[in-house]
């Protein structure tokens, strides 16, 4: 591999993945059915796979321990799916999404402005307790809402 | 702006929103919340927000002709919150998502080898032409299979 | 077919699917598989499939004219599999479904006082109208909310 | 509450449902807005309110033992959208649901015929065991291909 290729891995860009779907449905005569709503159920369907990965495993742990290599491939193909066609729709809809996810990051920091270090100290608890205190209830919400 | 911020925003790669989301869970004290399977269930509700956008207009054009910029800002904003949540979801998982994209977008292609120029000519059609050829059916479905 | 058959179908029950997926997993041991958040997301999956067979085609006129008996048939079966998980759903969550889905009718009627016979009539309009009128737009989003 | 009304109760069926839905929308002048693309979409919107409910919560037992009464009536609700929807999608595609369901139910049977009472018994397990044995991956997969 290049070292092109590697510096190119090593940070993909929104534009980059856009550019080259535009060019792979073009290339196919593919345009004709990208219309926003076709891609949006495509990208539906995708979400779908991505959820069968899923369903079935009870709560998985973060780092996916115990996961075959094939699994983790597997993921990767379908959470790459779903965002491929993010962009695709985001395109043929005139929205730039990167400028769109860094304005929105900045609109949800300031709806969900951060606890003081002291707070945020104190708000510290064990993962093995099982029933959720009164803040932790509060912040569900609060983390709830920002969806 | 300051020109960093502008360049920044031209080119806004998935390991700056990888980094950015990490920092906004942490500052929270959120890293809690964000098991796989929460966050994948988060992006579903997301994705169920961008298809309420959608879901009464009938078929929408490219480039959304006769929207209101309020309906494309919210649209942005929708867009962004299932991007945001699947980079999220990618990290928690250990999946290097910017990878695994450029990896799927080359399987893709060798999964749907493009057309020659010639028979891409001879493939045109007219989008006023109400019924599919074959030759468009089993595209379709080559398209679907994509999925 | 027995008559009891065709009038079972006929009247096909919330409460009888209830039952028959019950059972259908308690034969199989698969009740311990069968937690909220795994039939979620296999619902979800269910949906992603549903979301495929329509992805590509562009509008889709009621009745689906042009459909073949195969993909019809394909149809039902998503369509189905959606309420199975959904019937099950309910099931282990302890909700009546049914019970349920006939209060929120209730709701929904009070949210949306159907207008009069003569403002009904008023409302008609041709379909190959392209400009929505303000009233259409109103009961757009009036529409919109009952989601 | 009337004998009759008890008893619809009891036993809401598919074709009520469907009935209930199509005079709603009649009487609202909202067939227009009703073709199948809408209805998927809008289902899509709701099954993502739905995934609302769950998405914080990690894993949820079955029962949703200490949800407070408000919360059980909203999912009560959101899991009536989603059928709602269903079963109108159903409608306007001219598809039979509860026949379709029976159906689909009928194949899965065949496709995954139940074990011997003896091997049943012989494959209990206890859930408090983080290990799955062979037997059991095998049957996670069995039900995952039954989506």
């Amino acid at each position: 591999m290049t070292r092109e290729a590697v510096a190119e891995i090593s940070s993909v860009s929104l534009d980059l993945l856009k550019t080259k779907m535009a060019e792979f449905a073009k290339e196919r005569n593919w345009d004709r059915f990208h219309s926003p709503r076709n891609l949006l159920l495509a990208m539906v369907g995708e979400v779908g796979e991505l959820s069968e990965i899923f369903q079935w495993r009870g709560e998985v742990p973060k780092g996916l321990p115990g996961w075959e290599e094939e699994e983790k491939v597997h993921l990767g193909e379908e959470l790459s799916d779903v965002l491929l066609y993010l962009v695709r729709l985001s395109h043929v809809c005139g929205i730039d999404l990167g400028k769109a996810a860094l304005r929105k990051l900045q609109l949800n920091a300031i709806k969900y402005p951060p606890p003081s270090a002291a707070a945020a100290a104190n708000n510290n608890y064990s993962n093995t307790n099982n029933g959720a205190t009164n803040t932790e209830k509060l912040e569900q919400k609060a983390a709830s809402i920002l969806n």
